[in-house]
C-alpha cells in the first residue's frame, strides 16, 4: 500500500513524489539509468548507509519502479533493473538534469553529458536529438562524466 | 547558501533536488503555475500549515524560483509569481504528471487536463502539441480540472 504523503491532493505530480519524492530515491533511479546495477556499485555511487539503500530500493521494487534479477546463488546476490515503468522516469529526470545545468552551472561544464548514439547530438529541450531529430530516451543514448565530474575524480 | 543535501554528488539533478526536493516545494511550484498567486490561495490549495508554506516560499524566493510582489501596503501583501528559473519546472513537472497519470490513473480519469491554448491539444511525449506540433509550456498552456477532480470537490 502506498504510503500517502499529500493524501489531501488529487494530482498525479503528488502521486509520483509519494513514489520517487523521498529523499535519494530519485537519485537512486537515476543511478540505476546509468549503468550502476548492483547494491554495492549503488551504495559507491551513492555514498549512503546500506540501510537507507535497501530502505529505498524495497521501496522502488514494491511500486514497480525497479526489479531484482539474482545473478548468483550462494549467497543470494541481485541486479536491480528498471522497468518500464521506471525507464519512463527518463524525460523527468532528464529536464531536471537539464535545469540544474542551465541555473546551477559548475565551473567546469555540466558533470554529465548526454549523447544520442551513433549521432553524436544531446537533448533539446523537448528531448529530441538536436543533430538529428530522432525521440531520445533509454535505449538510444548514452552518458559520459563532462569536465566538472572528471575534475573531482 | 544553498543546503548541500546530496553534497557528495557532483550531478545537476542532486543540485535540481536540493532546490525543489523538499516536501512540498515542487507542489507549491505546481500551484503557483496553475494561478494560485496569494498566501492564503496557496495555503487552502495546498493544506498545509502557514509554517510549513512560509518556510519554503522564503526559499524558493532566495534561490530565485519565486518572487514576490507587493499588492497592497497596509498591511503588506504579496503576489507570488514564477520567475523565468521557476517557469523552467515547467516541463520536468508536466511529465512528472504524465508519468503519474499513467501509472496511478484515477478511477474517473486525470485529475488535471493541460490543453493548447486556442488549439485544444494536449502534450505528447516530447512536451509538444499532439495536435498540432507546436511547443507547449506556461502561456500557451492552460489547465482544467479532469473528472476525478471534479468528483472530488
Amino acid at each position: 500500500m502506498l504510503a500517502r504523503d499529500y493524501e489531501t491532493q488529487v494530482c498525479s505530480i503528488a502521486r509520483a513524489l509519494e513514489v520517487i519524492g523521498e529523499r535519494w530515491s530519485l537519485l537512486i533511479v537515476r543511478s540505476v539509468m546509468q549503468g550502476h546495477r548492483r547494491f554495492d556499485a549503488l551504495q559507491a555511487d551513492l555514498g549512503i548507509t546500506r540501510s537507507v539503500l535497501t530502505d529505498r530500493l524495497r521501496r522502488l521494487e514494491g511500486e514497480g519502479v525497479l526489479e531484482r534479477r539474482p545473478y548468483q546463488t550462494r549467497p543470494e546476490r541481485f541486479d536491480y533493473l528498471l522497468t518500464e515503468k521506471g525507464l519512463a522516469l527518463w524525460p523527468a529526470l532528464n529536464h531536471l538534469m537539464q535545469w540544474g545545468d542551465r541555473y546551477y552551472p559548475e565551473p567546469d561544464g555540466p558533470p554529465v553529458i548526454v549523447e544520442h548514439v551513433g549521432c553524436g547530438g544531446g537533448p533539446d529541450g523537448h528531448q529530441l536529438c538536436d543533430r538529428c531529430g530522432a525521440p531520445l530516451g533509454p535505449g538510444v543514448i548514452t552518458t559520459r562524466s563532462g569536465r566538472a565530474a572528471a575534475a573531482s575524480g
